[in-house]
């Protein structure tokens, strides 16, 4: 077995879940390195050093540090021919606009929902005035990926970055409602959280990243065996 | 001269200026269609057929519309092979990750500037409560890319997409306070924007969405020879 080339600076059930998951289906050899978030590690120099931004995941790679999740999806999928067209394919426009709507549209809105505080400030009263519209902005995105869904043989870098993302708008933020989603109703979305379920690379997350069964479609707070999710 | 292969879905001063400095740059044949913001044109079906999101830029191509700036870029620049490292490319990496970071986080704060109410409802007071907060996350995030752009000896995608951000956050929203951001205080980003206003892309851009003189320098409101740039 080749030593690995990469290291993943993960924390649980985190954004490096998609980056897992690619590493695992595209077969590379890697290693983990835990971003403690219960002491700021996200902002500690050796992370920023990795990523100014502050942001999990960061990759290692021989070429150096990568980060921005969708940056990393493509740049594996490019270097290990997998998970995505090739850049001459013509099917490669539709992934790319894809990959980065769900870059720059859904994955903000998440990060809306989840740290509000971050864009709206201290207030509670902002904050659950943003958290409401952004419920909707969320609902809205998903109904307009369920329409423009375009099933694949096999999965590719938007389910790998998708269905965690199912899974996250279904558990977190912790203890609020749960009764403004429902994935039964994205037939298409759920198809793409329960095909990514019967993958190796799911298993293998699972068991890293303590998801539970059903990680996707049916999803429960993580129990993680290093680390914490929040 | 060839007949084009793209049309670029555009209204004056929008982020479909990005992708009329890339063809302009790329010298690939292209013509325009105007999106008349006026009459909703970007929520018309004609548009929603190229891109069910409703915004602009689309761009028409032999394989099918294409939208996201971001992508639109990334997509233009493989095939054309230049505003970009190759895929292949050990500088590929670098690229990937800031495209993305524009695309993701510095251009999606600001919309949250231009149209708060789009995230935070109707209440002018939560509007101006978003402004407030996203003002700062603009600077925090200019900040990090101060220090953290490598110059290029040419310009790539990530200049053809930051130049127009920069102008933007200097004369948008309209009648809003000014006072908050000063290029001159970012060296780096200010040889970005001047750097490109040398360019026979950006005079191709002023006279056809009436940009004026040193549109990203020291930007003025747009005059545009057709169109609404609001």
């Amino acid at each position: 077995m080749d030593a690995p080339r990469y290291i993943l600076h993960y924390a649980p059930d985190n954004a490096s879940l998609v980056i897992r998951l690619a590493l695992e289906e595209l077969a590379v050899p890697y290693r983990t390195h835990l971003v403690d978030r219960h002491q700021g590690g996200q902002r500690a120099p050796a992370h920023l050093a990795l990523n100014p931004n502050g942001l999990i995941p960061a990759l290692e790679t021989p070429e150096g540090a990568m980060f921005e999740t969708g940056a990393i999806l493509l740049w594996l999928a490019d270097r290990h021919g997998g998970l995505a067209p090739s850049p001459d394919s013509p099917d490669r426009g539709d992934l790319l606009k894809w990959l980065f709507y769900l870059s720059n549209t859904l994955h903000p809105a998440l990060r809306r929902l989840f740290y509000p505080g971050s864009y709206i400030g201290d207030d509670p009263a902002h904050q659950a005035r943003l958290q409401t519209e952004t419920r909707q902005n969320i609902l809205s995105h998903l109904k307009i990926l369920e329409a423009h869904w375009r099933p694949t043989a096999e999965p590719t870098v938007l389910d790998l970055y998708l269905a965690p993302m199912l899974r996250w708008v279904q558990i977190y933020p912790q203890d609020s409602d749960r009764s403004w989603f429902d994935l039964a109703s994205f037939p298409a979305l759920h198809h793409v959280a329960s095909r990514l379920e019967s993958r190796a690379s799911t298993r293998t997350a699972q068991a890293a990243e303590g998801l539970g069964p059903t990680p996707f479609t049916a999803p429960q707070a993580p129990n993680p065996p290093e680390g914490s999710a929040l």
